[in-house]
């Protein structure tokens, strides 16, 4: 077999890609470990940014999300026992989020790549990558997949990036003392919009996935399992983090589904080594607290569609080159931010007393200056595509 | 002897509560441990926010400060082998900063007091506080001084707070792992404005007196001696750690004064014992990074007087009791940005390769985004005096 880019890897990045590449004419396959059914039900990230939102509305996959989509334009940092809300309509006019899971972007390219007679081999978990210096391949049950390029679009466990010979990437990593406790529950959301709560208990997020159905996390131990976590105690802990300010009842209900994250900040460099181009969660990994995951997977499909048509186009790798370096001042951007956003609202068992002031003092700030209150819209929406500025 | 006001310490605190006392008709003396020599020389900050500006002008004090002060509209922020320039007349219009001396307030100040009629009594460094609950006086030399009310405006190390019971107040407080070396060098400044710089080598900053003394920092190790220091070291490290851009070169000439500071971030709370009022140093420790300390001394006892003012004019306490909190929110506004300021341009030894780049990351953002600039500027011209939210 042969194609022009074999991507590894049907999450958002790998799928998205793909299309994009459909639709400029560039040939490719992309294989995947899991099922069709697994990854079109994971449940992850689900707030867009602007700029996310705007792509797969131009690449012609958006109608669904327009549809079923939850534009939001602001959201409530809650704390000391009253809620702050960061407008996002005065702060960053024109630009908003929109509510919409992960896995309904899957299940979304999906469809339009099969209708467009794409190639998407699901259930494939030997795919290993080759010759990555020159002429790569994908082997994978036997076969040969051979291409001019090859996409690592895997995620943080995915074979692409550990293909790699050592030596080549520089890592940066922070892992934090603590885990997020997610949930799906089917009832209408307490609230129109994203809470995010700081307190002495810890974090708690209110959040939802469509009129019907509510998501909220916990921080919780870095340790914690599952099965300390009984339905009644979730929402116990949740009633206590989140009904802080007078007049908000949590709505309860069943719990269709719970998972546990780490959290982490990794970033390999660079993103790229010969034919291989690492994007999204493969190259790189933010703790969930600022909803980047998903947008900056998207962020760096976007400009390797753009250096892969370039070289199509005219035979210039100028753009492939400057690949890993144009989408590292986006990954530092958001790196910075959800570290900060994760700072500012978790409790941290090494803090003193005069951290968990300096923690207030911020919050303080974030919700009474203009200019910070930008800082987070303007981060939380999603700095422009073009943005950024030189770096050292 | 009997005043109104018993204020302990002249530095610009304790100076400027007796200057504005007596504009409100308020009868104070101020006790100084040290000599009017001593205090007249002693190197301190340098950088007055609009709003200190705005109280010395107010006050009848500001004609050698705005004929000697030298305004800058901006700081620069070097890293990375170029200059950044934080403008403070298009993201804060109106506003500025003025470079003077604190020993120039203070010599202002004590000339003010005396040509009034003021009484200072310099050389008295046996000062006790008594009977804080009710009657409140000081001895000092054999003499005892009743008054309505005690000012405790001696600084870090004086007397007035510990002289609070124990368990009275609460203290938060941060050590940082390095200290700041600084100098005096009679020598033209070699740029117009202020150059915070960071590199691997650590933080240095470029700042000036007046058009002929210069005034330089250097990030140390926290036990460093003056010894370790001689002058062509200080020279080439400063070289080193400056001369980091095409074409900025370091204008060197004799020093004249060096010094080391801690770096350190305190707050007691509340700011007040009985009839006891802790003002500015005495309550409050910022590292100099943001140059905030004597700003918040000024700011506090601004709004020492009007409660001051209140009570004699009134007899209501009202303003009085609310004086610790009415200060606090400035406090940690400024222990915040103090902290965030040292943070994003010192090296920590303690920093792993995420947490450097991280740095660079969040210095990329404050240069490129008009918002984080602005966070910058606002705080660095200091916020208005009414600013604030509810604090938990």
């Amino acid at each position: 077999m042969r194609t022009q880019v074999g991507i590894v890897g049907a999450g958002p990045a790998g799928l998205l890609l793909s299309h994009l590449l459909h639709l400029r004419g560039i040939d490719s396959v992309v294989l995947e470990a899991r099922s069709r059914e697994y990854v079109e039900q994971r449940v992850r990230a689900g707030v867009l940014e602007q700029g996310t939102v705007d792509v797969l509305n131009e690449a012609g996959v958006g109608e669904r999300m327009r549809a079923e989509g939850l534009p939001h334009h602001g959201i409530e940092l809650r704390y000391g026992g009253a809620g702050h809300r960061i407008p996002f309509e005065r702060l960053v006019p024109g630009r908003a989020i929109t509510v919409y899971g992960q896995q309904e972007v899957v299940k979304d390219l999906i469809a339009r790549r099969l209708a467009d007679g794409g190639k998407i081999l699901f259930d494939v978990p030997d795919v290993v990558p080759h010759s990555l210096e020159a002429d790569p391949y994908l082997t994978f049950q036997g076969e040969r997949l051979d291409c001019d390029v090859i996409a690592g679009c895997d995620g943080f466990h995915g074979v692409c990036r550990p293909s790699i010979p050592d030596g080549v990437l520089s890592i940066f990593q922070r892992d934090y003392p603590f885990a997020w406790l997610g949930i799906l529950a089917q009832v209408p959301p307490s609230a129109e919009e994203l809470i995010y709560s700081r307190g002495d208990r810890g974090f708690a997020l209110h959040s939802m996935r469509s009129p019907e159905i509510s998501r909220f996390y916990l921080q919780v131990p870095p340790d914690a399992s599952l099965d300390d976590w009984p339905d009644e105690r979730i929402w116990a802990e949740l009633r206590a983090r989140l009904e802080t300010v007078p007049g908000f009842a949590l709505t309860e209900g069943p719990i269709i589904s719970r998972d546990l994250s780490a959290m982490r900040s990794f970033v390999a460099e660079p993103m790229r080594y010969g034919r291989l181009y690492l994007a999204g969660d493969a190259a790189h990994i933010v703790p969930p607290t600022g909803a980047k995951g998903l947008n900056l997977a998207v962020a760096d499909v976007r400009v390797l569609t753009e250096a892969l048509a370039g070289l199509y186009a005219t035979g210039s790798t100028e753009l492939l080159d400057a690949y890993s370096a144009t989408c590292l001042k986006r990954v530092w951007r958001a790196q910075h931010f959800s570290w900060w956003m994760t700072t500012l609202l978790h409790t941290f068992d090494t803090d003193d007393a005069y951290g968990r002031r300096l923690q207030t003092s911020h919050l303080d700030y974030v919700t009474s200056s203009e200019a910070a209150a930008t800082t987070l819209a303007e981060n939380y929406v999603g700095l422009p595509f073009d943005f950024g500025a030189p770096r050292d």
